[in-house]
């Protein structure tokens, strides 16, 4: 269990309800995962991130698939393992295969390996790098 | 400056400008970005990086330009500044639009803040996010 | 289990059994908690380890609710679930209540999500914020 | 230089600059920090992130100043330079006292030598931290 | 259970298997840990990666004891659960004492706690400690 | 700058001025580097920390440019600049030779890359790296 318990529909306020009504819709079934079950305590936070979530996740100029790609990599690298957990779900339910699964996960081992030798060299910014000021 | 000094094409072994020549004739340009010349104090540790580097990144089932996205995230999430800065350019030159880029920084925000939030809560795994047991 | 066994008091050694006996009467509790019991294989690791923390979570300049918010905030931010468990747990008997747990969480998803766009941007330190050489 | 310039007011969209407007307003200066000179290259993420922050940040259960050491302490353990570095300004700004921010760092401090030895030792959690099922 | 199911030897490619064969090999021993297992369903992201283990963890200018350590180190900072328990295990197996684990730790939990010191101080660098430019 | 001034020796108070003095006895040197200088600000934490530093980089199971080399590999991992730098000059000074760094920087960024895979595959501990119940 976590810190808070989950709570099912007939426990939450009726904000968080019509919040849980919405994923519902948009998602279109009835599943409620925990994250949003643990975040009905608070009606307010569940709505705010719900509604940002929904426009930031929605197709623009990245396809949804690869916004949960880079969800999925996010939340590995700070080591979030529900959020490892969702996202990965979510991604293949967008049509992520095993091979850009297996090219996403080397992406990601890839970017840690020379993040840490970077950080280890105190490598300074090539100039070529850095926006010019306006 | 770093913890070692950057090597310039003169000072490195050959096994190290070797590298350097692979690395100006796949990108196309003479320019050797810093990574490269400080990691040159480790010729066989340049090499492995490189080489391992070229395969990850090639095109395969995820396009480059979504790699370098996926490197990008990583790196942020990681907090290494001048691998943010290489890859956020990297990622331009491979297309990456001012639109893209306010939406991958969009996605990586909100991915911070739930894992941030689910952390706190610490939310069980739903099940049915759980790959079976084969 | 952990990487070493949970110690129980008849398995400790005479300096740690003397930790215990200290955190049971500054705490008012015959409870020991896990950390404390894995943290025994090392006496000298523990007893440093509870000293320090009896003294920097002590009433202050800021009072001990303040000072347990700030450990789950850290907590969460680090990826710790046992101590973000413990921690939540202190912090409520310490007089939390859910409003305040809420508005802890809104604090740290809202600093994980503009610390990523600020690396993310790798926006330079505005020179008014440095402080000023002595 | 960030990844991408600073935006001076006459560079950027109406959208933005409105959102410049209310910062000034509600924060009764002139002065428009970097953060949100970089960030108005997104006019949107620039007007949901100051809009979510208006309302996280506000008086509630908890008190501003709490809110800001709060926001340290997460920007800290996320080794945010940035961060720190405003949100330090702003909670001195709010009335952080030397002893404060002398209390402040040290359980910050405290906080990450424990999440490091927990993490170290993998501590199993306590049944007693975990929350009932409801 | 992960992201993927763990294979067992008659569900992996003949190229995977090849590794759990030379796994053994150079180990020793017929067990293979649930890390290849889970990995092996990208027989080529799997290889890579023993082969660059093998090399990396060999004897050399350090023992194979310290290398061990080190990434321990790494992976409790990391956050990384089954890392911790994978090469705790693996540094006892090559002579790692209860003494030297305690000082481990200690050495880990010392770091974190003045790696956030240091953050949240935001120390300018020394010039002392920079590499002079070659 | 940092978020706080850099204090000579004549601004310190009398407790700082002592740990400085011990911090110059102990390493036979007269230069005090910057952490120090920063933190004297609280002269309590700066007591504490520089006492139990002490200890815990003292020789004892490991020796003292193991220990280096393991607060190298932590500060890497948690990205603080200023610490990579300090510790790595230590290390140095210890008798790290170019051929250790690079073994160090090799394993740092082998644990970095695998830790990434394992918690992108969220792979279950196996049993046999737990500890066994007392």
């Amino acid at each position: 269990m976590g810190t808070v318990p989950l709570l099912q529909d007939e426990e939450v306020s009726a904000e968080a309800l019509a919040v849980f009504d919405d994923i519902r819709q948009v998602r279109g079934t009835d599943f409620i995962n925990n994250f949003w079950r643990s975040l009905a305590h608070d009606p307010a936070l569940l709505h705010a991130t719900w509604e940002r979530l929904k426009v930031v996740m929605a197709p623009g100029a990245l396809d949804p698939l690869v916004k949960e790609m880079i969800y999925v990599a996010v939340s590995t690298a700070n080591g979030c393992s529900y959020c490892v957990h969702s996202h990965t779900a979510a991604a293949r339910a967008k049509g992520m295969t095993p091979e850009m699964h297996g090219e996403l996960l080397a992406v990601i081992g890839m970017a840690a390996q020379t993040n840490a030798l970077v950080t280890g060299l105190q490598t300074p910014v090539d100039e070529v790098f850095r926006a010019e000021e306006s």
